[in-house]
């Protein structure tokens, strides 16, 4: 789907893994574990910190920033915004994961304080999206759609809505996976039904797209583009990793594996993208 | 040993698959990943936030609420009681877990304030039941059975003084587990060795049992029905997934596949429960 | 390499066995799950608090002590003091892991704190070992080494100004392990390139040094016989792990499985050492 050969998926991941970029992740206490793996998995460097006195160091030595608003306190609230904040002022690239978002007001708080530094992505699933558009809507229209509407398709409206209101790319990730910058849309298929029974696989998706965007830094790829590679080596390990598995016990070891001998120069990579108009 | 088919263990994992209770855990560092693991692979969903923030509101959606005093600080103390006092306020289960309450007068304080709250099911190994009937006996009287005493019918008395002293469930799990609300008692053969060697298998115990309690609302099971229900397929799961493993670290993988497969229609979950009547 | 064949590791390692030293961890957000369970896997107790209010009790009942200032915050560098300052007055053992020194003010002022109550061990990579050094030494000279001089020369250079200035074992872990007291110097052979793409291999290595210095309380090893025989168990159970295996995912089961199943009768456990003297 992409405009040349350049912009693959396997040249993204290539570049990831020659560049190890080092992501700075402020994330959930369940996710910790998880995400650092899973960024090692893949060929990144992961650093967790959430101290506001080494916030401001850690992002000048970091390549992007994924900020995942699960388990919040207040003192980790304010560290979110002063890393978004560093992010936002030295143009490195972050990614806003809203987890959750619609169980409680502080999350809804926490989300529109970080709002205000203009993430490059939000990746979250369908339920996110939809609560942070008619959060951005002030709760009017979003629910609304036509009763007949397919559901995929009424997230997917959404999260276009979102992508224009924050001028920034939107990655909603579920059963297909859906990526749009308000004016082009691509859809991702992969992945495995296991995914959804396994804690933090899209937490730490956030993160890996967080590396992606920053092997991306030198132009290789637009947000769009280096959004959608990292899905579509997501997709394709947990893919691989779902064959003959037993359960989601066995599939996180293969899901680690999988990313980790994940073939740059797959063709099912780029087979897995499909890109839409939809200005 | 239940009273009739419908209160069998296998329809209370029936239950649970088909309601997917949402289970809020204000847990301990280390346990948080293996529990929202374990609470998914057995069909339950897991939140996990400790910001005082948004207790109300997540206890409003949560089916039922497990606490766990490991890592403990005053602020998480705090938040824990806000969730206990909302469960309590609300009819809602809850489970508490005063794991290594031997270990500091901080982890006893944070317990005898917990327990203002009534919890439905107290989760604990032998020694912490005894420190913490004997905390309730302001130390007096608890260890001092014959020498001859086995250790672990001491323990069990102490399991049932408990019980009748804060009229709740206490669930004794250890080599074999004990369950009793004072009056009956029920004991559940199964489970590994191995369990022993892995972090977090008692605390995400814990939130299994809440997951039941949850599913178990309607009245189709009482407290203490739901929580053998709860071990034995935890019992069940362990001795699977002990078969023919070469150590704790591929235990891990493979109970969790054990729970996530594991048969509502097996005979063995039922068989393994005895009851007697203590009273 | 020992002087006699009762400070073999695997002498070390059956006393661990034997005594099971509960470990107190104050370590980081990512490495509190696995760290416990390597821990569990090689035959010590773990116990992780950070409350100030309950350090002096846990401290008491500790064996040993590790501190990891990964993901600090300040209430954290206060407990770590409590806890170092409790070690260091009762004569326990403890370990200090400056992971990540380089990246912030924040953790070099934590290093510094703690480097007051005399760490027995500090256990670090090689760029860790430079920074905390060239912190001593005030900035000054640890990396103006000649251009031609070997990378890993440098840092055991390094290793043994800083064991020299602390009056304490560093243990530099890595391709090849060093450790060294300032006079004696002992390499070890061993572990897997997969290590360094796994999360928290070195963080946990930190808490199973801290198992076998308690487990040498009774003058059986001193600190850096102590601390390598530690070092050779891990490097034995990597390079077993390391077997065969596909990739991060599936060394961490094989590696938490090997640490349990670790031969002490081993006699390859020996040979990785090797020791020089550096006077």
């Amino acid at each position: 789907m992409m405009t040349s050969p350049s912009h693959s998926p396997g040249n993204a991941l290539r570049r990831l893994r020659q560049t190890t970029p080092l992501v700075h992740n402020i994330t959930n206490h369940v996710a910790m574990t998880p995400t650092a793996n899973t960024l090692l998995a893949i060929g990144a460097s992961p650093l967790m910190a959430h101290a506001q006195q080494e916030i401001q160091e850690i992002s000048a030595i970091s390549a992007a920033l994924s900020i995942n608003i699960g388990t919040l306190s207040p003192s980790w609230i304010e560290a979110m915004q002063l890393a978004a904040m560093c992010a936002h002022r030295d143009g490195k690239p972050w990614v806003l994961d809203p987890v959750g978002i619609g169980a409680s007001s502080l999350r809804q708080y926490a989300c529109r304080a970080l709002l205000e530094y203009r993430p490059s992505v939000i990746r979250a699933n369908a339920s996110e999206v939809l609560a942070l558009a008619g959060e951005m809507n002030q709760g009017r229209g979003v629910d609304s759609g036509d009763d007949g509407e397919d559901a995929l398709e009424r997230a997917s409206r959404a999260a276009i809505t979102l992508a224009r209101a924050q001028n920034c790319v939107v990655a909603m990730t579920g059963h297909v996976d859906v990526v749009t910058d308000g004016q082009r849309q691509i859809t991702i298929q992969g992945g495995h039904a296991l995914m959804g029974r396994v804690t933090a696989m899209g937490c730490a998706l956030s993160s890996v797209v967080a590396a992606f965007l920053a092997a991306s830094l030198d132009g290789h790829d637009d947000t769009l583009q280096a959004t959608a590679a990292a899905l579509a080596c997501y997709a394709e390990a947990g893919e691989t990793a779902g064959q003959s598995v037993e359960g989601p016990g066995s599939f996180v070891p293969r899901f680690l594996d999988a990313l980790y001998t994940l073939d740059a120069d797959s063709t099912l990579l780029a087979s897995r993208l499909e890109l839409t108009d939809v200005t």
